[in-house]
This record gives C-alpha cells, structure tokens and sequence, in this order.
C-alpha cells in the first residue's frame, strides 16, 4: 500500500489518499483542541495512544457485530481505513447528562437519563456546529429519511457494543461523539475515531465519590495531564481485548 | 362564568381562575415582546386584534377536524379555554427556512424545505428556551414516548390544517409556534394562540419580490407598524370564515 497525496487535515487527524482508491491512510497527530479550536495545544505522546486506543476499541466492537471502517494499524501513529463519503453530522449519544447537555438543560453533571440519547450537530466551524434533529437533516437533504435510520440505528448499536466494553473495565460510558459515512458501494459505517478526544470516560475504580475524568474533559477543562489518563484507558482494554481473544487487525 | 384570581401572566396573556375548575379566563395584553423578553413594547390594538385573530382561527381548525383548548371568545380581549397541565415545549414547525432556523443553519431565509420541519424547546426563558429533541424530551421526563407521538401528531395536523387556510386567503405559512397541553381527562390538545405573534406570515398578494411580512417581524425587525398587517390578517380570515359558513364560537 502506498502513501499518496494528503486529501485533508483536520483537527486530529490527517487522511492521505493511498494507491488503492478504496482506502484512505490514517495519521493521528499530537495536537488538542477543544471550544471548536479556541482552545489548542501540542501534547506529546497523544497521537500514538489514541491511534492505539481506537484501533483496539474498533476491534473490540466488530467482535460484538459492529462494523466500522477501520482495516488495520500500521505504526504506532498510522492506520489504513476504508474511504467513506462521509454524512456532515456528528453523531452523539449519551447515557448521562454531561457537558453541553447538562448546561442546556441546566441539568446537574451526572444526572442519569431516563434512556439514552440521540443527538445530531452539523458539522460546520462556520456555524459553530449547531444542533439538528431528524426533521432538519432530511429537510437540508444531509441524510435521506432510509439512511438517517439506518445511521441512528448503527449510533445506538455503537452505544451498546461500547457500554458493555466499558463496564467490562470498570469505566462510565458518560457520552460520545462518532461520525458515519458511506462506502463506494452504499453501506453505511462507523467511521472517523472511538477515544477518549471523542467519549466522557469516568473511572468507576475510583471511589472518592468525585468525578475522577480519564478523557480529553481533562483537558478541556484544566484538570490535569491527559496522558496516564489514556495510558489507563489503553491498558485496561488491551487488557480485555487479550482476555477475550479479540483477533487485532494490525 | 365568574373570573377569579390571576394565576399566571405571561409575556401577552392573562390566565384567571374561573368557578369552573376545567375553565381559564384568558386576557390579553397589548405587550409585545421579542428576543426573550430583550426588546418590548406597548402596541395599542394588539390585544384585541389577536383575541379576535387566535378564536377564528380556532374555530377555522375545529372545521377542519383539529381541536383546541378553545371553548369561546368573551370580549375583545377575553376568552375561555380548557384549562390544561401544559407540556414545557415550545412547538414549532417550518414550512420554509427563516428566522432561528435560517441563521442557524445558514440557510438562505425565503428557502423552501423539503419536508415540514417539527422542533421543540424547552421552555424556560433562564436557559434561553433551549432546543431540545425527541430523545432529550423523553430522557428529562418532559413527555412519555406515547404522549410524544401524539403531541407531535397533533403540530403536523396543525400545520395541514394552516397551511390549508392561509393559502386560501393568498398568505405563505413559512413557520409558527404553538403549546399543547393535557385536559383533566388526559386528552393532548393544541393550547396557547395562533396569531401573527406566533407565525411567520408572507402577503403572497405582494408581488414586488420581497417579502411583505404580516407578522411579528414587523416589530422584531423594526419593520414598521404590526397593527394594519394584523388588521389584514384578520380581515382576510373573517371572509374565508364567513365564505366557509363556520360556526363562531362567541
């Protein structure tokens, strides 16, 4: 496989086109942002651990049905994915109130919600990613109505594979965010990232009764290195990924 | 009817208390407001004029097999309705891109959409009247799954049903905003007004190319004067209630 031309550079990552036009190849960079870029910052080591950390989740959940689009790691900071035309949407979900839900609703950090969450933003920095429901996607033409429930579908599917890998290493699945595309023959994915850049991780082994953050929330909010925190994270799955027998794509 | 205590004021309406439990004494207020309370004024007329307008409407939707909390108008600012346990949602639906949803979105306002759009907010005016989706509604307690699928239900039959009357009297629907409630009895049904306060509405008469608003825009925008527009508005309504022979409740 080879490296061609790099197709985009985002905020965490930057996608190269490679000699088979199926494939996209992947490189995780070091850098942080958080507030939509307000807020930035070169962490070493990041790069490395979320190519890692990723890798090992998209293995864990295509061993409980979930497919994605990740094909294999290929260093410690690449990946070799499938090229997706990818839907402008993130795609949240939440267990617990955290965050932006908690402060919109003026709902206490924490809070359990009564089933999980949905919840779409169009991906737009212009527009500051603003929130959208199901009638606004398929109105704007961004998803048609078949593959908005098929793209909700695969989200709480995500959602499920997640929380029983989570719970499995003693870790609250607060929220995440993930995106979706679709292969050159139609199929709908799982795509872009599953790390702690992209999931509320609250540790369940600590017992202090505060909120003990193993995520980018971390970060964002000035609590402290990010880096043991996804070191933990990485290890505990590795750890159950070898416990299950988990056959790694790298 | 006997008018008991004031039990609530809003932003343009009084609610009392009557002798009858299931009865509210409705006033309305000449008070125009815009931004979430930002910008408000006194605007002689308009109390009368949306009294009259929301009560034509209501029985021009009753014709067409919608009910609402509406039970008759008592003067020209006066009238009783149902009292309900109000639903905290503000319900919206779109028929063509503008205000909020334009801005939001970076649409062009004046852009049709290519099927109605349902939204909700919470209603609270410390959070900004936030919006919020099906799955939000559900996971706060707000509404039960069963009660959002008829609340919902009900807004689409709503915007049929106004879409039909206003093209009639050469007016384009673009939005509105309407409450639901639940009677004593557990029915969901269409509550609070329908009036220019609570709709985007284009004089589709107008044939110069720019939209003639005969609505609250008019005041949010500092468009020039509210009441000759309402004034239109209820007029044109008036004729098609007579042209339709419906029953008046007053």
């Amino acid at each position: 496989m080879e490296k061609l031309e790099m197709l985009y550079k985002g905020k965490a990552k930057k996608m190269y086109a490679t000699d088979d036009p199926d494939v996209l190849w992947v490189e995780y960079m070091n850098q942080a942002t958080a507030g939509n870029g307000a807020k930035k910052a070169q962490i070493e080591g990041k790069a490395n651990l979320n190519n890692h950390i990723t890798s090992v989740i998209f293995d864990l959940l295509k061993a409980r049905g979930v497919e994605s689009h990740f094909i294999k790691r290929l260093s410690d900071t690449e990946q070799l994915v499938k090229k997706m035309d990818m839907y402008p949407l993130e795609i949240i979900m939440r267990n617990t109130a955290a965050g932006s839900f908690a402060k919109r609703y003026g709902v206490e950090e924490g809070t359990p919600l009564k089933k999980p969450i949905l919840e779409f933003c169009l991906k737009s920095d212009d527009l500051g990613d603003p929130f959208i429901n199901d009638d606004g996607i398929v109105a704007l033409g961004l998803a048609s109505e078949e593959e908005l429930a098929e793209i909700s579908r695969i989200a709480r599917a995500v959602n499920e594979g997640l929380k029983d890998i989570f719970s499995k290493i003693d870790v609250q699945l607060v929220d995440f965010k993930i995106e979706e595309g679709k292969t050159s023959d139609g199929t709908i994915l799982l795509a872009d990232e599953i790390t702690p850049d992209t999931c509320r991780l609250w540790d369940l082994k600590d017992k202090s009764g505060k909120i003990e953050h193993l995520d980018k929330d971390l970060f964002r909010r000035d609590l402290g290195n990010i880096i043991p925190a996804y070191e933990e994270i990485y290890g505990r799955l590795v750890k159950l990924a070898e416990a299950e027998g988990i056959e790694r794509a790298e």
